[in-house]
């Protein structure tokens, strides 16, 4: 198991948060997520297996950005 | 020109109406775009070869719903 920590730029309210939670969820291998506008942090459980840029791509795909 | 009214759930924030916006501005054929959380309405001016399932996609894309 790890975790997968991602800032990300975007999110602006519970609703951002939610659709980020239920996208990164139905990946395979996520086991949880956590989503924070405030903090603009996503931090994901997930099996080993899953990738980081796996996670950064789906997050994208829903128009937020990514930040380093 | 074709005016596409399209009723969507889920937005609610200025930062929910900013990313359709931004992801339906980059659809080719697509002139303007205007969305309202409160109205949960997205009003697209378009080329006539614009079909509505193509803006329908985009929205659910980024995990909005689009309501009849």
């Amino acid at each position: 198991m790890q975790v997968i920590t991602v800032n990300v730029d975007g999110m602006k309210c519970g609703g951002c948060e939610a659709r980020v939670k239920n996208a990164l969820s139905t990946v395979d291998g996520v086991l949880s997520v956590e989503a924070s506008f405030l903090n603009k942090k996503v931090i994901v459980q997930a099996n080993d297996d899953v990738a980081y840029d796996e996670i950064k791509d789906v997050i994208e795909d829903l128009g937020f950005s990514v930040i380093k």
